[in-house]
């Protein structure tokens, strides 16, 4: 049983989405203690079922760092507020991204040891129902040799924990294979890998064969991570808008489908970031998940739902552990 | 008419894929001048139409630049070495990228001016028949702010040449539109374009949204570059091969490919990296097309058709000319 903290305002379709897939998840999970902070009035349809904790502002998209440390009555900062006095295993937000990671990296602070936190990107890979991990993908602009070490260790208890496979294999992004390949960080990353014999990292991997199945968890600074998943993301767009309007093109086509309806479905399926609902902020001393800004019910309840199972996989208590032994 | 070289060496599939390439271009543009270097055994069906010259040796791919710089005898070294003793318009290869990209800077140095090359690479785009291009794509690892500045430059004329558009925009990959955003390199080359002043650079562009149909040239390092175009293409292969086994699924799947086969061959066809045939590294001084090394015959024979192009588009005089009035 987990006890959540949810921050109900500050995404793109509004707190209804956000109560809807409570209320949901509670149909699946009733033992779910959920505390959500938010507009109270909007709130209403939870009472019976939440704690439920007034906050009169909302936290604007474009946010900085500064201004969201004093806005102290927005449900953002009372979500994290309350987490840190203790006594629950999560929060979730789906408000400004680079607000909330810099309230939890402030108030939260990172785990011991940790230098920087890192966002968690999962991809569809070529192997049905096999996702693979990249990370950082967008939290830092830059990113040390040392920080890209910390994120291998990282990402490797992050798999363990939501995809249940026991010895995930750890890659670093490049531009090649060859050891010599690579940004000059993460030239000087595989150095440091190297140096310390993990059986688990294996090497550096093209852009090209992430999605291949070979890989777990793929390793890269945020720069690089942004470009990688937001292009990834507008080719996936692409071709999926293509292939509709295939379909879309006339009586003919509209009749093929019928024949490949249930195919496309579960492609879509697999092929849909809403499955995931989010990201952890691994790295933060606390298990706090970013969900996507545009959620609509459904992928908010899939960001509960990862949340819930980080708890349960006690990823950031792992986390800690390792780094004693670092 | 051209006045082609061609290293008929190096390629994955051999020289055959290259004479069948030239043997198709003359079918279609007779008046074309074909000097093609390599074992002369193996071009035997081209000795009455083209000029051969005899070379023995073959670069291998993972040749270094003093390596190539020794193999005097070599098919990439004698069509380089060929085509800057004057009287020829360009020159292509399938050969080794790095090794070609070596004896190019080396032997034919770069534009007076130019700092760094650069690769481009066409990508399709939401609108049919639309391509944008990407430059650096992986030609350099690390890339100055002004070398990015001067991509931008290249970039624009490359565009006008070959998809015969007077004012295309030019935008900066980045993490974000605003112009704080982007590598550190990319927010400096931000700035030097913005002082400049020129009507056609358009500020930043996530990379979610290059393919999207408003940009026409997008750049970036080529470190950046090799991972954007990488994860577009990974991400393109995994959506494309999940298509082909919803069709493949039963009989009644096969059944509705029937009704879309034609729309499924256009789309085909637009995401075929093969029908651009390869890349002018931009920036050297003269015409030199590196073909993808795995070029089949179609492939190599749309790389001879874009060198042509670039060679009527006079680009690298008008990017000599654009340099003087800097």
């Amino acid at each position: 049983m987990a006890k959540l903290i949810i921050d109900a305002m500050g995404g793109d379709n509004g707190s209804r989405a956000v109560v809807e897939a409570i209320i949901s998840y509670l149909n699946k999970k009733p033992d779910t203690l959920f505390t959500v902070v938010g507009k109270k009035e909007e709130l209403e349809d939870l009472k019976d079922k939440v704690t439920i904790i007034d906050a009169r502002d909302v936290v604007p998209m474009e946010a900085g760092a500064l201004e969201v440390m004093r806005m102290k009555e927005s449900s953002m900062y009372k979500a994290i507020a309350l987490y840190k006095e203790g006594g629950y295993d999560g929060v979730a937000s789906c408000g400004s991204t680079g607000a909330f990671l810099s309230l939890a990296t402030i108030i939260l602070k990172n785990i011991p040891g940790i230098k920087r936190s890192a966002l968690v990107a999962p991809f569809p890979t070529k192997i049905k129902n096999k996702y693979v991990i990249v990370l950082d993908a967008g939290a830092s602009n830059e990113n040390s040799p040392e920080e890209m070490v910390q994120f291998a260790i990282m990402g490797r208890y992050y798999y363990q924990a939501v995809y249940d496979k026991a010895e995930p294999s750890v890659y670093l992004l490049s531009n090649g294979v060859e050891e010599h390949k690579g940004s000059p960080n993460g030239q000087q990353a595989y150095k440091l890998l190297k140096e310390k014999k993990l059986p688990w990292f294996k090497g550096n991997i093209e852009a090209r064969y992430v999605c291949n199945g070979d890989a777990d968890v793929v390793v890269t600074d945020g720069y690089t991570g942004n470009i990688f998943v937001k292009s990834s993301e507008g080719m996936a767009k692409l071709v999926g808008g293509m292939t509709k309007s295939i379909f879309k093109k006339n009586l003919f086509s509209r009749l093929g489908y019928l024949f490949v309806r249930n195919g496309v479905k579960e492609m879509a399926e697999m092929m849909d970031y809403r499955s995931t609902g989010g990201a952890l902020f691994l790295g933060i001393n606390g298990n706090v998940m970013k969900i996507h800004g545009n959620a609509d019910s459904y992928c908010f309840e899939s960001g509960i739902k990862c949340l819930d199972k980080l708890v349960q996989g006690r990823v950031t208590d792992k986390i800690k552990e390792a780094l004693k032994n670092e």
